[in-house]
């Protein structure tokens, strides 16, 4: 064990999805027989103060104030990238060029072609990525796709996928980062997960046709004035599947009352999956073969049968936390940096999203269907 | 109350709607205090036996395997058209020539000119119409609606709403009417009463952007052969309505495993609601104007407080059933008959989701947006 | 079917029971091919003109303000009784002594003595009995004996049941029959209720250990002042069945927010399952048979295959109300007196849960286990 | 922040519980601002090669094989017991007389005896304890509390407890230790928890009368024999408490289906809560003083106003997850260790618990109420 190959992270920004990576970092190593070792070498934040906070609270060794540093260092392996998103394309740009893996919150860039130009530069340069579509990592969604892989469901024929929020509700709330025309808005901010789900489980996506809406159209802009938001509140869109299946799909951040709508419906010619983010240790699961009088919808609760459930409960019904998906995505990509597993959702899986994201806004504004690019 | 006046019904068709309409009178004077005392008069079926047998069950006074004398009857006031949907406009404006009141189960004709001949015909005749769309009597629909117009959601913004059921999830089920292509699929066939609920809630549909698609292309003709199916299997609509809000219909028969997905969420600017037919004694409402960490979803179960729950059972929690929403249709047709209240869903209503039902598919085929005529 | 023997009717209470019991005659014939014809013949209230009213109302021929005209007058066949609790017994002592078919809403008795009088005179006169048990009446309680009878859950272990409800939280309400120290209490008015499906589903409660609890020790006696109340708010026992299983029984009408919460759970060694009377069209099934990873408990969903909803709905899925429940309970008791079924809760039946309950409370009085008299 | 405090901590026993142990103090100092430093010094397993593995895993700096070695280092601080239950007292005693505060995992002690014995000693020594009862960390359980102390429910009347599972239901499961005589059972194994939760919330019981089964009366012994099974499969008890409430609780490990049924209901004059662990980021929450008509248990989900939620995750919904809550007890413990705070659920919590218990089974064996010692 002390014969692990070290793993030097450096972490760029120490916001709300730092803090979640430094749990992933803290807990994957004991839940997981890691094949490296962890170690939190330096962190970058804007300033000397809040950069040596992080680094005494999340137990880095070092800090820094220049987030070029954590690139120019040859001690670091890892570069992890939870700054804002318009600095992800430069801060991975400039990790890759210096042989780094890179480790990228979502979404990878505001606009596929930078995301494209990053997927491109990993790949070229040999980089192992990572893009933090932690969602995708629940034991339950990977129980679902196995279910549909195997052909319990037998043909899938159609999906309902959504991810419903309520955080941009409040028209008094003030405009952010999130209603930047580039980049933002709710699909591009949490309709891309409902994206991501769809493609796991049901592969590409095809073809679509999208309908993004304004609703709350101007928003304080923090200095006692009004700011135009010209990006969608709610984005949805009709879709096909490669696998012949059709379905729709939404983002909505104006969802009043809902906190995690991060649900999916699967119907294939055998079963049935219902699926709900807000109780995510779970999985409803329907089958026609079963008995006459005594079909219905399952309640399977998150087991160890489910992997990788049982490395944090060695017992069901216990229940795996947010965090805890994270230090799956963690363990995931560690295995992939050694070589021992493809990457889980690399930047070329991020650049998908937002070129999914794009052609649904695109098929919106021209108000026609268009082919998904390949 | 010998000083009622009658109301003597003719029947046309005795199959699973002709039985829930004679629950419907028979349970309706029970549960309301009816201006007319109903009588049933005459039943037609197809056959002599069948119609004497149906006139021995379900009470009525004389029998005919010919509908055309149920019309020509002086003695009756209500023709109640259950024949198959083909037969609608025909019996209907038969009996409008003739003077009767006409309750016609849905959808009224295949065609929305078709309905809108008999709507207007029943209008210049004067004569009182129904269409069967009992979803809409139940009293937490009824809430719904009343807690939406009295602001207590705020403005609306959004909706989703669908019906999707499993009944035509088995490719290997025969062709049948539903499959015609004058006026079958699921859109009209269950779509329909997610639009009719819809609107109920909020109003006008202005814009709709549809997309039918077919997915189980051909079916068994029940004579050895197959036949192609043209209809749709999932139809569904991206929505725009008048009062400013927009959403999404979906209406869908081969959704595996599901019965009765009668479902809606509305969200407004300080509330919102949900609904599913699967629990239909129950409405789901959140407040914003809870106190902070006290804020959730409550399950608001029927009772006395929602009318007429109170006419069926004097205590909250018993529930309706769906036979009961059948009596609440009849006794307010009743109450429209008898001069005392508007017509809760005439033959206007009914041409109102044909055109939307049309709309929908043509903008489908059409692949492109339209303005829903008025 | 004109040939169908008649079954006049005569009902004695035109309060909450008596309207349901009128609904249930009204539509058990067209739900059910019942061998006999209903009539309503006469009803009693205690004042002419609310006889009257109920006669125009509900449909009978004639109206009463004396209850003994019911019981004498030859042309009836089934005295009904839902008049107040305390009645049942000289009211029904006198139509079995009249020969008369007797229907009698719950409590049948105040006390088991009563009660046991009351069965044994209508056995020995070799009249038909029923008592209003309607709850049981619901195919999903019958769906649940039918399994536990087929093994289907294996050998029984365990039962937890419970009704608990709300309508006596309020400590202004008034003292009421209800609260009349013979017969009253929780437990006798609606822990009866879990009484009656326990035995149902699991056979006969051998041993209990009886715990009834008054938290509300006085309430208005409607006439400005306070009366002390003897009886239980809460009236629970732990329970042994003959089959070898064991659990708890719970009733409750001080239960804030409960509306309907008639319960139980059932485990054995083979699977499990769980009810809720708040959602009373659904069953949830657990079976350990069902493959690892894709074991949990199904929602079953009322339909035709759950015989006799198929009478009232042909699809899955659009439930039945309260009322419903009691025209399946009119069909039974029909069918038993014409001769082709088992008397379905007759008065020894009646007589059972009223020793139950009286074994409870002594056992609580006492503060020790006590044997249930056969 | 490099001046806080060291807290060098010593674990014995590397099981789940010894893994979730590290989880915490994994997971802990990320999440909260302790004020002091955990050191994982030494881990202690019956073997060299199962402690050095689990020293390399967990990243502890030293490993032994003989758990005294921990006790005796003055290096070590907190001594954390995750051993086998039978070794609880020994270990726990040997760390207080070398003055180690100690964490030990649930039950504290076989025998009340056993556990007071080490209550006072640890009091007497002025040592901080802490005993593993987790589930009283989560947030919703913390916010049910203050919801019941700040009267939001009015005064408290009822209270229904229960935790079941089912991992003892497969009768061909092996007798281990937990089927052992002293100290074992399905109250004391997971009854404890319901217990411990119905004191948190409504305070002290009182008296109990005891209802304790046997349903599996032997299991294989592991060496081709059969023994015979002594304690309880199912454990229940009616409950008073000293706020005048009364109430059941009920431990059973043989509830098949079941996998965390740690459910609760409590009702008092102006609300009531009902809470299940297999959702445990929900607390649903009814209040009479909702409008009429506007009544329901509201689905409160865990959010950033319940803390310390918000520690966590910054948003609503995420939900936390079995070992999150671990982490929130190591917190509450190391402030305890720093003065900060009083201790969460100290030894002479965990007697309180063994003491509930054992009267419960004393109840149960002499049939009779009992008054629990205070």
């Amino acid at each position: 064990m002390a014969q692990k190959p070290k793993l030097r992270i450096g972490l760029i920004g120490t916001g709300f999805m730092g803090k979640a990576h430094v749990f992933g970092f803290a807990s994957a190593p004991k839940v997981f027989d890691l094949p490296m070792q962890l170690e939190l070498h330096t962190v970058a934040d804007v300033t000397e103060a809040a950069a040596h906070r992080a680094a005494a609270d999340f137990g880095f060794a070092h800090a820094t104030a220049d987030w070029r540093r954590v690139i120019e260092d040859p001690e670091i392996d890892v570069v992890d990238i939870t700054a804002p998103n318009a600095l992800h394309k430069e801060m991975a740009l400039a990790a890759i060029a210096a042989g780094k893996h890179v480790y990228c919150e979502k979404p990878l860039a505001p606009l596929a072609a930078d995301a494209r130009e990053m997927a491109e530069a990993a790949e070229a340069k040999g980089v192992k990525t990572q893009v933090g579509f932690n969602y995708l990592c629940n034991p339950m969604l990977k129980l679902a796709k196995e279910m549909i892989a195997a052909g319990e469901l037998g043909e899938i024929r159609g999906y309902r996928g959504l991810h419903a929020e309520d955080y941009m509700a409040d028209a008094a709330g003030p405009f952010t980062f999130r209603h930047d025309p580039a980049g933002g808005g709710a699909l591009a901010d949490i309709g891309s997960h409902a994206l991501a789900t769809a493609e796991m489980l049901l592969g590409p996506i095809t073809e679509v046709m999208g309908d993004c809406v304004t609703m709350i159209a101007e928003r304080p802009d923090g200095k006692g004035g009004i700011r135009a938001v010209e990006v969608d509140d709610v984005g949805r869109a009709f879709v096909r599947f490669a696998n012949g299946a059709q379905g729709s799909i939404e983002g909505n951040w104006i969802a009043t009352g809902r906190k995690m709508q991060h649900d999916f419906e699967v119907y294939g010619t055998k079963g049935a999956l219902a699926f709900s983010q807000e109780r995510f240790n779970e999985l409803h699961f329907y089958a026609t073969a079963d008995a006459p009088g005594r079909r219905g919808f399952r309640r399977i609760e998150a087991a160890p049968d489910h992997p990788p459930y049982g490395r944090f409960c060695v017992a069901p019904g216990h229940q795996l936390g947010f965090n805890d998906l994270k230090a799956i995505e963690v363990a995931g990509y560690v295995a992939a940096i050694a070589g021992e597993a493809p990457e889980p959702f690399n930047f070329r899986a991020g650049l998908r999203i937002q070129t999914l994201v794009e052609t649904i806004q695109r098929s919106s504004r021209e108000r026609s269907w268009l082919g998904v690019p390949a």
